[in-house]
């Protein structure tokens, strides 16, 4: 069974090399690898508006992302740690997505259900616990089901300033946990797409 | 196919009425209509030791609840709110899951893997949804999977004083929140019981 | 002693009436009456861009509230709650703080020393605790001082849908706090603005 | 003018080496280059019940180190992280912190007014930040005021085993952190035990 996959760079820079994407890069590949392939946006470069419903009109950016998402099998976010918190282009995704709430079908299921998030996160410092926390909360909220395992992340040691994307080399331990999450997320998407919630 | 649950209380109190027993006494009703049943501890009447291994040895009461969660399909994590956060027992559970991460099979899934958590929450005051963050990032870091639609909760109006376990009725929202909760644990749960994470 | 106050209003929305406000509204009063004044800003309404730097360039709305802040001896955030956690417009504010951690003096104190920052927190769910920990711990880091007694906040019940604006009056609870919050913040501003920290 | 400490350890053992104890070693050596002084419990040796009183009866160990917080002018918290969350130990000193809400004087003031808090982090993985986000609402809450800076923390490479106490050296980095903290905390005790909030 083939799965799709919306990816989400939650980077706030709107162009140029991301740490985010070099592990996003990874978990794609390894994605592809369990026959999940998709698309990615890089958030930041989709203006994207601040608000809690699916369309603030006008030039909003997010329709077309959610979309992507709606039409998927797997939610991926990546986002930077910033002060130890997820990145504010991050919150602004789960903002969008609180929309959902709204949203039910006749059993009481959101746009997520049936749907597995995943989560990727990269700092030079600390916060990756805290920051999959908030996603995994948020996003359950909405409808979407949380695999085995928790994010695939990469944090440097605290107050020191090395960025993952020029690391000469994936960490071991690293591209472990990112074989691991695409191997879970893909066995969770594939049994919900196969016998989807039923709601109430 | 039936299932069995382990649920732990993790109020501050040994003994005596419990809001968070009397949310619990209605997630576990919803699940036995699944066919979910099982055993309920209060941690705080256990004995159980802090620390991070599953046996802190010489009168622990942990092994005897580890050895019912090991046992279970679902884990359900009832927690009041103090300060805003999850209650310091719910903590000691969490920190005492921790050892799952030292103990992988060949295919490097912990005692975790295939089973489904879900969460609890009563306060008077304030806090669910961060209390659902910390336990779901620290449930899915040692292998649970969490399911669709977030925890059941109460929580009275900020700066109040009434008692969940006080309340003449359970409000509507509650009763359809504990419901979608008991379908969308049950689902899952019963889909990895039937067809497990293979790990890698 | 007079003082200078920055509030900041982190609605997700540009325009229109705001529960945000009507809570900052009450806290600049209660300010006033401890002589200090100053100004507020909608950020939504700034075009302030994402980044970590004081100046992101090209019509950047950012440098103008930071001046005020930089001049100003209290910092007075508001956010609404979104899913429990802070909005997405007070992540990007305190992201475009982080930049005061590259911009110590000779004696190591960032922008922020000898500033007070006070938390306004509104939602119509659950959440003020952990809005308040994130802000707290964020303002901390670079720079500003937290005053006694935690924030001034309104949080209706739980899966409710009342909003703090249409409220028909202000519960004593939520006035108590506001004062209390002005005194405490109006007294530690005064007390570092005559005595800075010294750095080393 | 001089300063009294307390200083808690919260560490998950009650005895043997703890990086907690290395770290709170620098700050208070550096504290006390600041005149600031006092004692150190090791929390987890303490018999301290779960609890949302100031005293649980009938062996409580909590009492004792309630009496000498009251007496102190600056609480110093010492934890560990564990799934990138504050120790549960900790979490069981905030519960019982929380009885100060009930203890005011006839000012609005409690017990903690007046007093500073400061933190310190330990882990060899991730999770400082959130951390001292926990601890700062928590302790400002109930009236503990936090001076500029942040905590002093050490976290290792995330996904690594270094403990701090096995380093063979303190990084350059966290003893700059650690003397800005002791600078900050005793500058603003003194401040404040010389200039009391009013309360109202």
């Amino acid at each position: 069974m083939s799965l799709s996959v919306t990816a989400l760079n939650c980077t706030l820079k709107s162009s140029g090399p991301s740490s985010t994407d070099r592990l996003l890069d990874l978990v794609m590949d390894a994605l592809a690898a369990e026959q999940a392939t998709g698309s990615r946006f890089r958030v930041a470069a989709e203006a994207v508006k601040p608000g809690v419903s699916s369309d603030e009109g006008d030039g909003d950016g997010w329709p077309r992302i959610r979309q992507s998402i709606v039409a998927s099998d797997i939610l991926l976010i990546g986002t930077p740690i910033w002060m130890g918190q997820p990145a504010s282009v991050s919150k602004l995704v789960l903002e969008r997505l609180d929309a959902f709430l709204g949203e039910t079908d006749q059993n009481n299921r959101t746009p997520g259900y049936g749907k597995v998030a995943a989560v990727v996160v990269v700092g030079n410092e600390d916060g990756a616990h805290h920051v999959s926390a908030e996603l995994f909360q948020a996003l359950a909220d909405v409808g979407f089901s949380i695999p085995a395992g928790g994010p695939a992340y990469w944090v440097g040691e605290a107050m020191g300033s090395t960025d993952f994307k020029d690391l000469p080399a994936v960490p071991d331990k690293v591209s472990a946990t990112v074989r691991m999450l695409a191997r879970n997320t893909a066995h969770l998407a594939r049994l919900l797409k196969a016998s989807p919630y039923p709601g109430y």
